[in-house]
């Protein structure tokens, strides 16, 4: 599949480039050109031996291509429980309404429930996702199913998979095919022993390889783990040698300034989750002095339970209007950096590293954005405009590996989206029997 | 124009009345009825008389139909500054960004400028806006030739506008026509003299009218108001008796609980603005405590150069995630409550009482929800997930007052949409020179 979009702005996200009018040629999964109709022609003449035939060629009307948005972290098939049990103390919201459900759960029900989120994160401009969930290997199969590319890791902890099970979706699902990778990682320093935690610090020397979990998301989390230890969970991982690769955490909100040496040291990303940690009122995390200490930041919706939505939007906006609140400062965080969050960061942090712009020889994980609805207009300041403004309603395509998969309002993920709901709603059905 | 919604299902928002699946019907621009397929066949046998040839029937496919959404404070002309100016400290903003640009625009810029705001207020659901601006009659203009409802109030202050000029507003744009109204009110109590304010409280008084005002939006304007008058601004303001005839105040971050028995004995509403408290570093408002003390809350976005969308979704989302993490509690501010802020509250608060709820003998201000984009799925709870998970991306058709103004992404106003942008450009071009 050969695709030209001309006639468009071009946001390409790489340093110092500004917003110009021009065309993307994508041939197979790659970028293979970027840059203004005249280069098109200058790249033309200089390739005589490559005849372009365009499978098809689409007029941007001057909307916006830009890379694909990064969901750095969320837990797919909880699409199940969306709404189902909101304005509940977390502690009741898991022990009573989330861990028996899932403790139903198949890993055929977690193929079908993911492709909901994967339809959400289609129209919310979304290409890729940093997945945690039951059963990776199904969560692969979905993922692969609808040509979403999925980063996973593991949930482990004292209760359910293991670190042999990890070590063999390291080893399975990397290089299983285009659209799937695995990296390191347990559920948290709360679920997991520290035997469980010695075990895997042992596959990331073996593997030399990042290692990830959810970290210090609430503030009891971050005491108990103190009162265990005498220790934050940062340092305890530490101390265990799980970070000598790098990798990073999810949600860290409860962190000091010794936590954030660690993280500057070790090259840990941070993947913050502005929504779920307003719904669960798990806290506002500190922002600002990450990017102060040099700590790069991306972004994740959550889990669909705990947010509800999958929209790169919304937390975008929250990102600097949480850092501006709570550092009672309109100056913080400014919205230029929130979206390189979303993109470039959150690809690095997955280890997507031909993911992150647009440039030729990158992956074609391309959106457009409608600047013609009224939200986007008149036109002042694209980018910043998309941070404080934008909404799925300006997302009119997603393509992910060459292919466009959500386009007007319309998904093409191999499926039709009426049979996907109704698997659902049997679903739910017979596990809320 | 006649109209027939059926298989729909329906929110009403009247107290208690659970969604049901039915039909709702529309003669010129009032609901005449809403129930069930069943009850609308009884109705016709009830009454013969009424011949219904429906110019139009839509059949609703499960989706949802309620009230629409009241936006009860914006600044709608301010499209222009939209994204122009962010990332900045709140005076710097002000003084050199906005200020500047204010003094140059005429009333003929700012009938244009508001359209654009409209726009988005139907792409979002939203069928009235609670508007201050420059020059309420041109706004009157824009909003009546758009057929979107309007109710104004004035940012008199010792710069701008004058009492006399309030009390013209009030009195000529009251029953001018079918979709405006006025509202008496200044901008702020830091932009006003005593001597102004007491002159209002006459007008107050004079009219047997409720008194609005930015209030207490920022911590500094409210210790400045009692560095001034040894009282807060909602103190100083019942002492002048502006409060004699009930009103509110947009914002009001920062009260104490002395204010809030004030604004409980006056009748008093909130108008909470949480996406531009944000954005601009005012703080976060104290919602539980409004609804413990009994206040009622609405919910408006505010300006789009201080948001800067116009979207209730993300502003509903927000007055419930904020209160969470402000209390540190889940269970604060249920998402029930919020929907009944965006809707019968804000029209309340607005003098808007036949638009409240959808019932017979009500205007026909009704918005349709697509229930079916995956942000929806699986229908778990329909009224939770429009707070929690709901975008502009849901909503398919927007209705004031009879007249289909939205639907399916294309606008009916009366003018071109590209002509808005380019007039918008026009102007922006001229101002910015």
């Amino acid at each position: 599949m050969r695709t030209r979009f001309f006639n468009a702005r071009i946001l390409t996200m790489e340093p110092d480039r500004e917003i110009f009018v021009g065309e993307v040629w994508v041939v197979k999964d790659e970028i293979i050109f970027v840059g203004t109709e005249e280069e098109g022609r200058s790249y033309c003449n200089d390739h005589p031996d490559q005849i372009l035939i365009w499978d098809r060629e689409i007029d941007c009307k001057k909307n916006l291509l830009m890379p694909g948005f990064k969901n750095a972290h969320t837990h797919s098939a909880m699409t199940l429980m969306r709404s189902k049990a909101d304005d509940l103390p977390l502690s009741d919201w898991l022990n009573t309404q989330i861990f028996p459900i899932e403790a139903k759960m198949t890993g055929e029900d977690i193929y079908h429930l993911s492709k909901i989120a994967i339809l959400e994160y289609l129209s919310s401009g979304i290409t890729a996702a940093f997945e945690m969930y039951l059963t990776p290997f199904t969560v692969a199969d979905s993922f692969r199913d609808c040509g979403f590319r999925c980063v996973q890791t593991s949930c482990v902890n004292n209760f359910s998979q293991s670190v042999e099970l990890l070590e063999k979706y390291y080893t399975d699902i990397n290089g299983k095919d285009e659209f799937n990778s695995f990296i390191l990682g347990v559920h948290a320093e709360y679920t997991c022993s520290k035997e469980l935690l010695e075990e895997c610090a042992k596959l990331t020397h073996k593997y030399k390889a990042p290692f990830w979990a959810h970290i210090q998301e609430t503030e009891s989390e971050t005491k108990e783990c103190i009162e265990r230890y005498g220790m934050t969970p940062i340092e305890f991982f530490d101390s265990l040698g799980l970070f000598d690769y790098g990798g990073g955490g999810y949600h860290l909100v409860w962190t000091n300034d010794h936590d954030r040496e660690i993280m500057k040291k070790r090259g840990l990303y941070v993947v913050t989750n502005p929504g779920s940690n307003l719904k669960l009122a798990s806290g506002i995390a500190p922002i600002k002095e990450y990017l102060e200490a040099g700590i790069p930041v991306a972004i994740g919706t959550d889990g669909p339970a705990s947010n509800n939505c999958l929209d790169m939007f919304r937390e975008m906006f929250l990102v600097t209007g949480l850092a501006k609140v709570k550092n009672m400062d309109a100056s913080s965080v400014d919205a230029k950096e929130v979206l390189k969050m979303a993109t470039v960061n959150g690809a690095k942090a997955m280890g997507l590293n031909d993911c992150d712009v647009l440039a030729p020889g990158k992956k074609a994980d391309i959106i457009m954005l409608d600047l013609m609805r009224p939200n986007m207009q008149p036109i002042n300041n694209i980018e910043k405009n998309i941070v404080y403004s934008g909404s799925k309603e300006n997302v009119i395509m997603t393509m992910i590996g060459g292919v466009i998969r959500y386009e007007n309002g319309k998904f093409n993920i191999g499926e039709d989206i009426d049979a996907i709901y109704a698997k659902a709603e049997e679903i739910k059905a017979r596990l809320y029997s």
